[in-house]
């Protein structure tokens, strides 16, 4: 067991599949990345799923909470009245300083309304960001705000700016990564008000490369790695991918099964629809992370499997080993100078 | 010939296949649908790819206007600076009462631009709406706005409710049209403060049957006939919607062609492939309306073919028979009208 080991406290009873496919991706994570786990929930239901798994060796807790915040819940009332929920022990066990981050594939609402109450904000964030993967013919570029804030002001999406920069390079390994700003047309002066007034501070923001403008077609079309907008149109944005996504899928199923012929074309491009659905699949990002917190919040897909939870524990280690908060806190420390220092032009 | 027949002011000149594909297109839907054409550009043009079509008996007229408005012009400059341009030309001959609508291929912004100039908006509206068919598993529901106005009020969200119930009856044969807001989650009360406020006046809007939130990912599932959004976030759904679709066709192709044996799937898969295409294909919709002039301006793709032309002159004749702008002029004031009598509940 290693002392000095990374700890993770994972919301074992958060996710369609919990508390099943949640302890058996801590285990695969445990083994694999040497990371200690806190799985948070209730005892005997976790104590069961634990014996379907060799164990031995591996620095693997059992941390009681007696409730749980379901997907149907109202999250910011759950939130507060149900204090001994999977979620919220697992947030106050970081607060505490027991464990350095935060994994869940529960309720995102809960998930944000909990971190945001029991872990904190890093001084200076004005509001958090819940910031996804999002695919592109390369791989994946970087998108928020996706649902944490629905109204934001331009100094929000310039903080956005600065969080998802530190989160590309230190995440996605990318060394300069390319900020765009989401809008209704590429060119200068195409955009909402809230988009031209962003624009005027993001030209000025120090530490990040910002290019302009991005519309939603090109975001797939690798011109970012950064893309920031308002949680409302982030939202939309990652709804609608997986609504047309959902949608190509079933009309092209309906299609090649419609024929002979097509069902053994469906038959033999079986193996490519599968690598097409990887190439899409963000699971290896570890979902959602929450940006702007004292630690960091992962929040997997509420469908997350062992190996999407697995991956979950990968990324909260690689944030937590990269020292991605203190970063960000500096970043947003420097924001702040700056502003005070140099006004934009109005 | 019939002196009676609707007559349609066709843009000869915008779109990336102008002037071919555009006249092409005029000649098979005068043939078709027995409307009445003026063809606007440059004559010298029009009459060398007329030339090429059997044309006897059919009502097609040259109008002429020396100047074009590109793809990559900026649209009001263009508009204001170019007076013989053939959209502008175009909506002038609706105006002085020469024809009954405008249908255009070229660029959206100065067919926004010359459609409100020249035009002129339905007495009431406050603002035109640029509204697009958008792909269901069933067929098509109306999306507006998609981005004629990029900052709106709840009071437009209003009215772009009643205009697409009316689009949807009429155009699209929808008898009683489900109508939904755009937001970032299906619960009443989830959404921004545009949309809690619009919220509140579609629950008391004339006319319209209205059921409440709609996310992004839902607008395929048939949930909506009409979905109504601010230009900002309409025009960044379609644009994503376009992106992914793309994104996924690309990568689909990749892998479908990487191995032997997923190559002959391909080929085999090839008929369903192109049938998802034409699903998924809003051309017979003739592309976006900007609904709230009074009369119709219809603005097809840019890459519009002749079968787009004849789809989007077929929707500009339909409109006129079923004289959906007075019906529009109608709602706005049945509207007006409730607004002044009965103040919804703030």
């Amino acid at each position: 067991m290693n002392r000095t080991a990374i700890h993770i406290a994972l919301d074992a009873m958060g996710g369609d599949h919990a508390p099943q496919e949640i302890v058996a991706g801590a285990v695969l994570a445990a083994r694999e990345f040497d990371v200690a786990i806190s799985l948070v929930g209730r005892p005997e239901a976790i104590r069961a799923e634990l014996a379907r798994h060799h164990t031995a060796g591996l620095d693997l807790r059992i941390e009681p909470a007696s409730q749980v915040i379901h997907m149907a819940d109202k999250p910011a009332e759950a939130v507060r009245t149900r204090r001994d929920s999977s979620i919220v022990v697992a947030c106050q066990l970081v607060r505490k300083g027991m464990a350095d981050a935060v994994v869940t594939a529960g309720n995102t609402g809960g998930a944000l309304a909990a971190g945001i109450l029991h872990i904190g904000r890093i001084r200076g964030i004005r509001r958090p960001a819940l910031t996804v993967p999002f695919p592109t013919r390369q791989g994946f570029c970087v998108l928020l705000d996706v649902g944490a804030n629905v109204d934001v002001k331009p100094e929000h999406l310039q903080q956005f700016a600065v969080m998802g920069s530190i989160y590309s390079r230190r995440i996605m390994g990318v060394v300069q990564p390319r900020v765009r700003i989401l809008s209704n047309g590429e060119e200068p002066g195409k955009g909402s008000q809230l988009v031209l007034e962003a624009t005027k501070r993001l030209q000025h923001t120090p530490g990040i490369h910002f290019l302009g403008n991005i519309e939603g077609r090109d975001i797939v079309e690798d011109l970012a790695d950064v893309v920031v907008t308002d949680g409302f149109t982030g939202n939309v944005l990652i709804k609608t991918a997986e609504g047309v996504g959902k949608l190509i899928k079933t009309i092209l199923i309906e299609e090649l099964t419609a024929t002979r012929i097509s069902s053994l074309g469906a038959l033999l491009a079986k193996s490519a629809l599968q690598r097409l659905g990887r190439r899409l699949d963000d699971s290896e990002y570890g979902g959602a992370v929450l940006l702007g917190l004292s630690n960091l919040l992962v929040v997997g897909h509420g469908s997350s499997n062992a190996n999407a939870i697995r991956h979950a524990i990968r990324v909260a280690k690689q944030a937590v080993e990269s020292h991605m908060v203190e970063e960000i806190q500096a970043g947003i420390q420097e924001l702040a100078s700056q502003v005070r220092t140099h006004v934009p032009t109005p």
